[in-house]
């Protein structure tokens, strides 16, 4: 027995110098137990036995079906630890964070949204006037499971206008767009799963994604939607169980979906058991409507989210998920179990805001102005040689390259020290090619220090 | 070889035979490989090839430390396959959907809240129309990461007068109270971790936790606080890593927790990595403020969370989290990921309302109403027979004993079907053993239906 114990201990020893020698890191797979113990000129019990101490002392895991794991970063969850440690320029939390505390009158060329004074404020302020004369359930009572039936019902219409039937009771509002996202990764995934995302795409997926600890596999999106070869490679090499994707305009190129791609990569779909999550966040935003997949589909495998804070309000949380009646019937038991109630006086207020005849009016005027604005900001990026990758129909972003051998994330590093916040391209790469890529906000690109500052961080 | 096939195979065949007759449930762990080759008489090394078969095949998972457990029903999770399969009836989702689905005129005694005439209606009104007057940031853009600064100061104010020490940086603000719980879920569990709770506590604690996929433990509540007994031997036969409890008045029972309680669970858990996470939503209902564990901790190990829900209203979402700062830095990043920005304006408008003069006001009114109607509710169920464990001290619950060989599930079916939704006690108790307790929200309990039904239905 003792000569037994220790050679349980000379195994567990030689792990343990493994791993100190940084030859194992956290989530590598150690031998299997029959390597193991051919290895070491010992018995399989005696690995298995080293293995379960070391599992005990929480120094490997094992995971179904596949073995023995250097354990990995465990509990707490610090996303900034999670997958390949970036540097926190490109971190795709450091661009959030950045541009959700720094100061008001910071430049923000980077940020992800319309200024507050591009935001429909005057229709704000009249639906917060209406709803404080609402009766008292709407000021005081929980939502019901699904939310604001009247809210419910706008959406239901509005997506009948994309093309997409979608009756009352296949639309569930969530807090946010992003909240929306989050409980269908909660409902379908499960850690170790594989997601596909575009490469580029809004860097936020990256983050929510790690917070469900799954693989991301980037597919390289192209100007009429991901690119199909590379999608067909990617649903045959990782059988992921989800895709993420923006429709409508596409986060952080601004390229929209064609028709060709959408049938092609639906007709992909369709021999596995893919789910499609659409975020539609954007649609307000087009002149003409491009392709939907949660319409060519009729929500049979595509799950359509949207939100109302690039519009609306940023200020005031409110998102939806339209989806078979099945899976809405798990996703209200998720969103009770989770968050309890719904915000009724979010959604209250936002159906205000929305249905007030101002809306319209003000949407095509903001359309009209980020128009004007795309075109000014890309005549400056080009002047300081930072280019466009495409010019996009509507929106608010510009994908650009910077000139040969300048790196983004050391730009925004120097702009920041001058009070100007980025957004550099690798932040939304998955594979990390968008070195040289910078994605600009046009609505918040038209201060010339701006360029200034990013000509002289250029030129240094 | 053959023999030794044969066998792995025999060992395999068992396992499903127990899986298949129900003898094994999912979740459940299965013997050691050690005992399991004792049992039947084969080698270890059989076993553990059987076992990793198995775990190939997805019938059996391992855990970190703790060895092989029968395959939870994998994603998509639905919350209600969780775990043993209940009544509907007693189902914790159950309450939850009928309290918030059914309508307003129907009576709700096991409702969780206070009816909306009770809220601080005014206030809301009042605070809505401040809101709408606001500037355009409140108005249209995101909150920052950790939230509204003024609510922030409010709430480290008020945590100052229960003795907690908690500076604004301590402070984040969430979408709502269980939205708090399920971040810190997030930031410290890992599935197959196991959490204590309270036998009984808030149902909604049950749902929350399956949705982390952990073990779930329940401790026995007494009226001042957890069995300390059974929280010691909980704490030695399962290395929980999280503790959920409600200090001041408990739900459903409507105890208090001790000062001595307090002391001898903290000390106990000097010896443990536990994090204790108090939910603190029911402070404003005390004439007495009782201990709270965070103030004793310090927000070493203790987490406080709370929201507005049950005081102002229920129809705007906002809650908080005070801990450690070096978490909240984590928690901000995981808030940040899942919802993106917070909600700024439900932030302000709590923060106007619960800073109006009219708020300690209305809140005295609340305290005295629900005093009286905890005497005339308890009066009334007692002359029917049902007895309250014992009469609480403040808050709006009081958790009620069926006369003996009485059913709450059975009573609780019954009485739904003439309009009254009540809460059926095996909802909140995770060893099941409440199946003759119901709770009843005494503000929810002064029509005279409600005893005309319930005596109808006990004597049927």
């Amino acid at each position: 027995m003792k000569r037994h114990g220790t050679r349980i201990q000379t195994v567990m020893a030689e792990i343990q110098a493994r791993i100190a020698s940084r030859t194992y890191t956290p989530g590598i797979r150690v031998p299997s137990v029959r390597a193991m113990a051919q290895a070491m000129q010992v018995s399989v019990s005696t690995v298995l036995e080293a293995y379960e101490r070391l599992m005990a002392e929480g120094v490997l895991s094992a995971r179904r079906g596949s073995g023995f794991y250097v354990a990995g970063p465990v509990a707490p969850l610090a996303l900034t630890e999670l997958g390949p440690r970036l540097d926190r320029d490109v971190d795709p939390l450091w661009i959030s964070r950045q541009a959700l505390e720094t100061s008001s009158d910071a430049l923000k060329p980077g940020c992800g949204w319309l200024p507050a004074s591009w935001m429909f404020e005057a229709g704000m302020r009249k639906a917060l006037r209406n709803v404080a004369r609402s009766d008292t359930l709407q000021l005081a009572e929980y939502a019901s499971p699904l939310g604001h039936p009247p809210l419910r019902q706008f959406l239901s219409r509005r997506l009948a206008g994309i093309g997409l039937q979608a009756p009352l009771e296949q639309i569930m509002l969530t807090e946010s767009g992003t909240h929306a996202i989050d409980l269908i990764c909660r409902f379908l995934l499960q850690p170790g799963d594989t997601v596909l995302v575009d490469d580029p795409c809004y860097f936020n997926f990256h983050a929510l994604l790690k917070a469900h600890r799954v693989n991301i596999v980037g597919v390289r999106y192209t100007a009429t939607g991901p690119d199909i070869d590379a999608f067909a490679a990617a649903l045959l090499a990782h059988t992921p169980r989800l895709y993420i994707t923006n429709s409508g305009i596409h986060n952080p190129t601004g390229a929209s979906l064609s028709a060709v791609t959408a049938h092609r990569l639906l007709k992909l779909a369709d021999s596995s058991s893919l789910v499609i999550v659409e975020d539609d966040i954007f649609g307000d935003f087009e002149h003409t409507p491009a392709p939907r997949l949660a319409a060519f589909d009729g929500l049979a495998r595509v799950i359509q989210i949207g939100s109302f804070s690039k519009t609306v309000s940023a200020s005031i949380r409110c998102g939806y998920i339209a989806a078979r009646s099945e899976w809405i019937e798990s996703l209200v038991d998720l969103k009770i179990a989770t968050t309890f109630g719904g915000g009724r006086l979010a959604a209250n207020i936002i159906h205000q805001a929305i249905t007030d005849g101002g809306y319209r009016k003000h949407m095509e005027s903001v359309r009209q102005r980020l128009a004007e604005a795309m075109d000014s900001t890309v005549a400056r990026l080009q002047a300081i040689g930072i280019k466009p990758w495409r010019v996009p129909q509507a929106g608010m972003y510009t994908w650009c390259q910077l000139p040969e051998g300048k790196d983004a994330a050391a730009l925004a590093r120097a702009c920041l020290s001058e009070g100007v916040v980025l957004a550099p391209g690798n932040a939304f790469s998955q594979s990390m090619t968008a070195g040289d890529f910078l994605r600009f906000n046009v609505a918040q690109s038209g201060d010339a220090r701006i360029y200034e500052v990013l000509k002289r961080a250029l030129g240094a």
